[in-house]
């Protein structure tokens, strides 16, 4: 992971795509390197052993899909820290904005914040190299005992106070706003991965207008269908 | 991991000498999912990314022991949460006695402490039967590209503010005297534990009071050693 390949064309990508696919993977081992310290952070504030160790295991799950992301950014000549530099205000911005205040909001936010960083890395690598894209789509899976314990466990907490059940909703909602907000700043900044969304780096199709409109429309749709898992209206 | 097995006796353990070893086990498992959240939780001081990924790496590590030892506690017949319980209090007051001021401290305590750790499970583990034995040894495995990485920032920070060196070598010190307070409490508090240290749950030999003399020297020299290659005085 620490050896950096040279730059090669064996890959068969443009200089410009190859840039844009860096930026891109950077982003994302940036994302999966936060989420980990976060999610383990806040698997402190668990006193029931069972659902410590469910949130410690979906962070270490971060943490190595964060080094098969590394390991890719190497394998195209990158260096994974200089990749994800250019990520880090947005991600920490994020996770500044959504601190959460008990375990409840801890796990609602690993459970939805997860889920939409998840679902906008795998319409993003659509548009990327079919290896690059396998390896982001691979990143992706959680170990599903480990969702299932923190799914059953707001539900619970829910069931036991009902009042929480109104605040986390809108918890949920800012937990979205919030990575939109950030996701739109990024793709604002960096040019060489909206040119690889939009096309422009590689002769493969890229976005159109109307298809940014629906990616927005499906990441609604899978959010309010994980809200709806937590018994939370979206 | 999360099924239980029926109480055996085809592991050819004693009913007593059984409760001795998951508790050793249920301790070590403790300490290593409690190492894990503190580790994660420090590694969100280090802005330099290579320290993140190193102080990451070294928590990731010991959440995977975590789970080995888990498991075995299982194959005892035993249950992991149940297990880890009684040595909540001891870790969470070690702890609590030594956050970490800053990324330096994190990083020696992330260094010297697990090593501190790791000696003293190896030196118990020489009392129980040979197959938690080797799940014991296994689980103290570090990756040592991480811990060289940590060793060098720890020798950098002090080269370039030499005024840290005599505060950070008293925090070394402190943190043994910590992890020693606190295995006592749990020595005197678990009689099972005890008794299978001793020798009188099983009919292989246990250690004699000049033994536990010969590892606190151990402990104490290896510690020593730690502390050299961090470039402090023990």
């Amino acid at each position: 992971m620490t050896e950096q390949a040279p730059p090669s064309s064996s890959d068969g990508l443009g200089a410009r795509e190859r840039e844009g696919t860096i930026e891109l993977l950077g982003a994302v081992a940036y994302g999966t390197i936060s989420g980990f310290t976060r999610m383990a952070t806040d698997s402190e504030m668990a006193r029931d052993l069972r659902l410590k160790r469910a949130l410690a295991g979906m962070a270490v799950k971060e943490f190595h899909n964060h080094e098969i992301l590394s390991d890719r950014i190497t394998q195209l000549g990158g260096d994974p820290v200089t990749a994800m530099a250019p990520f880090e205000d947005a991600f920490e911005a994020y996770h500044a904005r959504t601190r959460p205040r008990d375990l409840l909001e801890g796990m609602v936010k690993a459970y939805i914040g997860d889920g939409i960083a998840n679902d906008f890395f795998v319409e993003i690598a659509k548009y990327i190299d079919p290896q690059s894209r396998e390896v982001i789509e691979r990143a992706k899976e959680s170990d599903h005992r480990d969702v299932d314990t923190i799914v059953s466990a707001v539900r619970e907490g829910i069931r036991e106070d009902s009042r929480r059940g109104g605040p986390l909703a809108l918890w949920g909602r800012r937990l979205m706003g919030e990575a939109l907000t950030q996701g739109q700043v990024v793709a604002a900044q960096r040019e060489a991965l909206s040119d690889l969304v939009l096309g422009l780096s590689h002769d493969r199709p890229g976005a159109t207008l109307e298809e940014v409109g629906h990616l927005m429309q499906r990441l609604t749709d899978r959010h309010q269908l994980r809200m709806g898992r937590l018994g939370l209206s979206a």
